[in-house]
Order: C-alpha cells, then sequence, then structure tokens
C-alpha cells in the first residue's frame, strides 16, 4: 500500500524545496512542472500546492483551475519549439488506474506522429455494448449524480 | 483529412437528437453521456453543447467547467453500483494524440483491478533526460505561457 501522507509524499517534498524541479508555471495554489519520465519531450504536470491525493479530494473550484492551467500550459507546448502534432492530458485516480503518487497531477503532454504512444486494451473494449445496457449505466450514474 | 464543421459532427447531431444517447448530465452549457466504445462498463463523456473542435477552442471558463462536471461523473461513477477501483480522465486533442470526433470531449472511465487496459510506449519513455534537458524544455513552454 503507498503511503498518501505528506510526511512521505514526493509531490509534497518537492513542492517545499527538497529537490529540483523544471517549472514551467506557479501561482497561488498549484504549480505546472516537467515530469521525469515524459511520454515525449515536453511532458508537463499540473499538481496542487495542497496535499490532496485523489481527484475527489479537490475542491470543484480548484479542479477547473487545474484545468484551465493544464489549458494553457497546452496552448505553450503547441506555440514553443517543442515537436507537438497533438495534446494528450490525463488523470489516473487510485491505483487501479495508474496512479503512483498520491497527490494529484494533471498530465498534458506532446503527441508526434508515429511516436509510438498509445492504448492496449483488453479484448472486450471492443464490444460495443447494447443501447439498453449504456441506457442502464446512465442510470445507476445519474441515481449518484450531486448537482 | 476529417471534417470538423459542425453540420458533418456526430456529436452536434447527437446534441440536435440525431442519435439515441444514453445521458448522465446536462446543463446549459454542456452533457455528460455514454461512450458506445467504452475502456469498461461506465465510460462516460462531458461535450460541450457548442461545436468547439479543439482543446484551444474553449473559453477557459468553459474548460474548467467542463473538468468540474467531469469529477461529479467520476464521483457519481464510483458511488454507483458499476465496478469500479480507480478513474482515468483522458483528454485527445488533435488528430496525431488520438482524436477522432472533432468536437472537444473529456473521457471519464472506471478501470478495474486486472482490466487488461493500459498504454504502450516506444522505448524513449523509459529515457529519463537529465535535469538540464527538463530545464531547456520548461523554459521553452515558459517562454509560450501567457498568464
Amino acid at each position: 500500500m503507498l503511503n498518501t501522507g505528506a510526511k512521505d509524499c514526493i509531490f509534497c517534498q518537492i513542492l517545499q524545496g527538497g529537490y529540483p524541479i523544471s517549472e514551467v508555471y506557479s501561482d497561488d495554489v498549484c504549480v505546472g512542472l516537467m515530469t521525469v519520465e515524459p511520454v515525449n519531450a515536453g511532458h508537463a504536470m499540473v499538481i496542487p500546492r495542497k496535499h490532496l491525493p485523489y481527484l475527489s479530494d479537490l475542491p470543484p473550484d480548484l479542479a477547473g483551475h487545474l484545468f484551465k492551467v493544464a489549458q494553457k500550459i497546452a496552448a505553450a507546448i503547441k506555440h514553443s519549439d517543442i515537436p507537438c502534432d497533438g495534446i494528450n492530458m490525463f488523470v489516473a485516480d487510485g491505483e487501479a488506474a495508474g496512479q503512483e503518487v498520491f497527490h494529484f497531477h494533471l498530465h498534458i503532454y506532446p503527441r508526434i506522429e508515429g511516436d509510438g504512444f498509445g492504448f492496449k486494451y483488453d479484448k472486450r473494449h471492443f464490444n460495443k455494448p447494447p443501447r439498453k445496457e449504456l441506457d442502464r449505466l446512465a442510470g445507476l450514474i445519474r441515481q449518484k449524480l450531486t448537482r
């Protein structure tokens, strides 16, 4: 079980100046920085300054702000001299979703034609569910949706 | 070259009632609906009502709003009876990034332990760039960042 406490959080340590970072953006509530394991050159992340492990821990206004900052960073990557034919944004929320650092982070990375990056799927992905099943699933989600 | 005009946009046609959808959320500016090719059962998307093809076309406040709605849908999926051990969010912006429908959409999908979904990488992903290179790339992005 990976630790979610701020004391042992690598991003909290980074934000406290414990490790060098390559910063692209900074404001009162978040920081944009380069990842050390990029999909392609120019791969950045936006992280909140506060130790908030999961997507559900983000106050909605902060969530919205992080995405707006990510949008700005995406535009900057596109307009920079970094090779970029497209952009992906990605969030891994929870260990089963590929989250490795338990301090929320939103990835922004450039894509280049033929860069070899992509998804691998279980076969069931390609089984298009019937509309009735999609309606059932939508109903289950709507039941739990808070407005 | 795929069409980016609203007339031939499948999402615009959907929003105009031309096709059945399984809706999870709706407000004045966006709709949440089930995808027809889910990674896992419960895979939803948030799309703006307006035909805005790319991430850069979204007014920042709308971008922030879409992410807040996606956060709500993620929470609803987690609290529903749909199997969900984690959540991914994903944006493909541009054909090279895997965008197939040129009407912006933000994916939200549940992940389940052992679901077989994941990334495939080019080998260079695993080459950690030296800090000096990360600093250079961060500098290129900062130069183009509008505050």
